[in-house]
């Protein structure tokens, strides 16, 4: 199953789920190209995990971390799917980071791996938006991470179960592959995430956790347009300005 | 002026003005003794301010920062004033820090320090608590800042007009004073600090910004009372409790 948000065209926020390609809502059905659909959840917090792939951690030149490296952005960075999305002005290097999103169900804290499945609504697409030229020079990645639309997520959340345990995460640029990897290869796997993460915060429904990159990110253009595509959830896209 | 949110013994949350030392709120007055006083703003993210103090920058041994060292807390990190925090377990050493709050008035993005107190309500008292475990051995400070109930804040919003420009700032743990200094001793002025986060996030009405602590921050024991006073705006007290 997969859920989505959307405005119709009286302008009214709706909720609804994806049957045979259409959006059903209530009794009605909709067409998901006529709509402005909407990220599917409003996280209050976004918990991101840096290097989390061990080909990503290569071209890097960091070493594997003996816990997961978390950093958090902002609701200022929440962005939609088929959103236009103007970069930080006067910045050399804003990179595109394909992951998959884990989007919290309901209220947790000093959940154990095992049972942290349960409060999972599901998985979504994320762009990881990366300013470069600051994240480089500062300790906190706040500049680097959390500015303004840096976080587009969507379109849908899939259900755990229909999405497959290895499901390919693909990032195109203007039509290029420039990532591909699998989500089995997460070094910490969402449970131990999901674990480690509440042990220090309550994580609240809607709350999206960002599980990291793989090899292949580089830098936006101007006039880009950014698909990234998970396997049992569908194709985020996002156009991209620089000023 | 100084306002005030709460809850009063119907449950109903109210806000209001201190006149008098009593509340005012529709047209009833209140005893502040009387209620639990709430978190006075609602923030959708806390942006804090690290070495800010030349004397605090010393105590930790690291130079003064070319431009502000910033670092978030997500809004699991608000507590209210008197409320009682359990800290995180098995730590050696969680540390109290003072700090003046900056509450944001009206949504903002791309202000100038010129213009930047226009979105400003006004002044409260913050104690930024900080798990140095963490802190000491992670890139970004997320277990080491970012965990729940780590940034009580309040108990009053005062405009900026009712806080001297040399307000002194003082935190006393179980009646002892700890910390003493005044908020014109920041490295950043508020205005240039709103003009630099606002350049990377836009702020929303009820965000915070911890404007970073003076020397003498210390680690927080099993049953203390922690005090944080800032003239012009009232006194922050809370319970801690180590498990």
């Amino acid at each position: 199953m997969r859920y989505v948000r959307f405005e119709d065209n009286t302008g009214t926020i709706r909720e609804g789920k994806i049957i045979e390609g259409k959006i059903n809502s209530g009794n009605r059905l909709y067409q998901p190209s006529d709509l402005k659909i909407l990220p599917p959840s409003r996280p209050t917090k976004i918990v991101c995990v840096g290097l989390n792939y061990e080909d990503h951690i290569q071209e890097t030149g960091r070493d594997i971390p003996k816990r997961p490296s978390l950093f958090l952005k902002g609701p200022n960075c929440i962005a939609r799917h088929e959103e236009t999305i103007e970069l930080l002005p006067k910045k050399d290097r804003i990179d595109f980071e394909a992951e998959l999103g884990v989007v919290i169900g309901n209220r947790c804290k000093d959940v154990t791996a095992e049972e942290a499945m349960d409060f999972v609504k599901g998985f979504t697409c994320v762009n990881d938006v990366s300013n470069r030229d600051d994240q480089r020079i500062e300790q906190n990645w706040v500049r680097g991470k959390s500015f303004d639309k840096s976080c587009p997520f969507g379109p849908y959340i899939a259900t755990v179960d229909s999405v497959p345990h290895q499901a390919k995460i693909t990032l195109k640029q203007n039509g290029k592959i420039r990532q591909t990897s699998s989500i089995d290869k997460m070094i910490f796997s969402v449970p131990e995430l999901i674990e480690e993460i509440t042990s220090y915060m309550t994580l609240e429904k809607g709350d999206l956790i960002a599980t990291g990159t793989s090899s292949g990110v580089g830098p936006i253009g101007d006039k880009d347009i950014i698909e990234v595509e998970i396997e049992g959830i569908g194709t985020l896209v996002n156009y991209f300005r620089r000023l």
